[in-house]
């Protein structure tokens, strides 16, 4: 590893299967990797500091939902137990209502299970990894200025010592998260295609301290979650005892960043409607004003390849709104993807990049689609009698019809089916409810011979 | 009028009732003279060097049509006399069959016209005007490289003799088209909605000479269209007796730009598909060739203003395609309305640039939409003879109950009514044609007692 910026004599003489990794995070240190066990020489810039010295940057998502199709793109490096040995199997949600009454809804089937990770203990183990494999080189402090794409040269400019070097690339991998410099060179292409909207609501980071015996204070094995129709809580365990709470919360309005202006008024509202969580939270006012508000974003672009020379990944390329827990699990699917389209095209990397593309845009469409229904599902429908009716009929129809109805969160969460396939089977699933439940007033209609009949038509169909 | 850059001393003595325009197109130069005739000192900005000395830039969109709106805005800084001078009315629409047949359509009622305007001849105009205006001063050559939007700063490059200047503002009126400089730091705040989408045509401009007399060799007062589904060509008349026709054409597929690669290709192809123009078009394949290819973007953006500093105006904020003709029109209007908020808000600009952007963004958003489906008209739906005969059926309709019903083309093109209220009526309309074409066979069952009856109970709802 060396932090030392090249001398343009050195770039030029960087040999020509060595792979350049913009992004040192979590899809870009995986790719890494995976790079590295073709047998490519690879070297990764991250603009941050080296997270595993001090002072890693605070305030961001802590904690992450590793699901199925994660937990298949670290064991294609091998490290899937390694990181199964830190993560905190959730195999429900638990959730709050306003008195602190709660009920809970299984994930999936038995054993079946999302997990809280770190994000920053994830990060480190893979740079790790990384920097123990003599064919990866880690730059940090690299902060990529400039990209020109026709000419294949970047410019880094080192933020420890404000100098700037120019490097050539051969094949540039864009790992740079959703405001991606290679992005924006990309963007600057004729015909490019290029979308980033903003959902109205912001999310806060808050902190529940371990219990006085290191203990969790509420169920450990669970995702908690405090709906409200208009905004929502939800709460990650760490291996520490404590939880990562995450409130998402409009910017504007009645319940809004924008009303809440004092410690008196932030304890007021969650002691009205999250109570049972206010004796968790002691720094409940000082978190909630010091801690940043963060935006939520979807970034749509096309295409995702120039030539055979650069390639966008994760966020840089798809970045998606967190109401679906996917963010990181399709950034390392990606990895995982692109690993094995390198292995049909054998390293010929034009067909490589361009089945990439074509293969997985569809699919980070989908799941950008998913997690915005799923946060105005959230927002809109978790109060109406009919959806919540709706959701218990459709698990007696998978309890009674396994092998035909995996229910969506299921399809996307616990299977490595693509996004795309997910959402088109969850829209059919939608219009068969839709004409089941105008024979279903209540749960206890779902026997009626009459229904009955109508669920096995249409599963035969 | 100085072409010098400024010293920053000098650019800190502006004084703060100066108002900075970014680039001086069609919509920078008319702005400038609205808030000149406000008794506003304004500095305009332009990149491109002065078009009205040698070397004014080729290849663009050559004619444009001026319809109502953009009338209302020339005549309100009183210009339209002048310009009416040098436009050609266009009274209908000429459709050119592959076997060279004509057919006939008229844009409205009697003496409603769309006019044929030279784009750099009304720029030329515009600037002339401002440049005699002792409050408004002309920068050319002046590349906007850096807005710090905090600090109210501009960096300027002269491109003439590659020196940057940084100069401060107190209002910053962004007119500086499809990739505004202006827009791109506005871009970079956090939350900012923001999308660029291509069709999957393109663009190139090809000329009609005049003939041996000077003389337009097809008629002068419309504009022509070879209307051929997948693509199409347009022409509209010059002064001096020439056309400028504009083909839209698919980038990719059987007949695309990437089909044609040879002078024998492009010549085989007209003289199939558009052989009544091609002994006007003597310089056919060297035009093809040399001429660039446009694409053709739209460009959606939220929000235009930047608390009382910054707004984007035309292009910058709202680019569109150009197959309702209302680019300009749209640009034009954009002056008309801020004028009149100017007026209404009693230059209290944090009030004016708010309702600016709360009023036009759904005009705005909407004649992208109208542009759009105009284009997708055009493609799938001209062949179609129910959608032909609805078409008739609708100007009966018109003609039977005007007061009733406006014609979408007209409620866009000969009305001043905002633009997205020209859309919900013509969606309305288009279900009211639903119902009633379900009734109607032919052209002559709109005669029949009960579609009369029909037609008139829509009318009365």
């Amino acid at each position: 590893m060396s932090d030392t910026p090249f001398s343009s004599a050195a770039a030029d003489a960087v040999s020509s299967d060595s792979l350049t990794v913009m992004g040192g995070g979590l899809v870009g240190s995986l790719l890494a990797l995976y790079l590295a066990r073709r047998g490519y020489s690879v070297d990764v810039f991250e603009r941050r500091a080296d997270l595993r010295r001090a002072g890693a940057e605070e305030g961001r998502s802590i904690n992450l939902a590793l699901s199925d199709r994660g937990w298949k793109a670290l064991e294609g490096v091998g490290i899937g137990e390694e990181v199964r040995q830190v993560a905190i199997p959730m195999y429900r949600r638990v959730m709050h209502d306003q008195q602190g009454q709660l009920t809970f809804q299984p994930y999936g089937k038995e054993n079946q299970a999302i997990y809280s990770v770190s994000r920053a203990g994830l990060n480190q183990k893979l740079l790790d990894l990384a920097e123990a494999n003599p064919q990866i080189r880690l730059h940090f402090n690299q902060q990529c200025t400039h990209v020109d794409l026709r000419e294949r040269r970047l410019k880094l400019r080192d933020v420890t010592t404000n100098t700037e070097q120019t490097r050539t690339f051969q094949r540039l991998f864009a790992a740079d998260g959703a405001f991606s410099a290679v992005r924006a060179a990309m963007q600057k292409t004729d015909r490019y295609e290029y979308s980033q909207s903003f959902l109205e609501y912001g999310y806060k980071e808050l902190n529940i301290e371990p219990g006085p015996d290191g203990q969790w204070q509420m169920e450990k094995n669970a995702l908690h979650i405090w709906p409200r129709g208009q905004y929502m809580m939800i709460a990650l365990p760490n291996l520490d005892g404590s939880f990562n709470c995450t409130l998402f919360f409009p910017y504007e309005g009645e319940n809004s960043f924008a009303a809440l202006q004092t410690d008196e008024q932030v304890l007021a509202f969650f002691q009205k409607v999250f109570p049972d969580v206010v004796p968790l939270l002691p720094d409940l006012a000082t978190e909630f004003f010091q801690n940043p508000t963060g935006s939520l974003v979807t970034i749509r672009c096309y295409p995702w390849a120039f030539a055979d020379e650069v390639v966008l990944l994760g966020d840089a390329s798809h970045a998606i709104v967190p109401f679906y827990g996917q963010g990181m699990n399709a950034g390392f699917e990606d990895c995982s993807v692109l690993d094995s389209l390198i292995e049909e095209y054998h390293n010929d990397w034009h067909a490589v990049f361009a089945a990439f593309q074509q293969r997985r845009k569809p699919d980070a469409d989908a799941i950008a689609d998913l997690a915005i229904y799923n946060f105005e599902e959230m927002r809109d429908r978790v109060a109406d009698p009919r959806f919540l009716l709706q959701k218990k009929i459709e698990s007696k129809i998978s309890a009674q019809y396994p092998d035909q109805w995996m229910p969506l969160y299921s399809q996307v969460t616990f299977s490595h089916m693509p996004y795309a396939q997910a959402l088109a089977n969850g829209k059919r699933q939608e219009s068969i409810m839709g004409r089941l439940m105008q024979h279903i007033q209540t749960e206890a209609d779902y026997d009626l011979p009459e229904v009955q009949q109508l669920v096995q038509q249409e599963m035969n169909q």
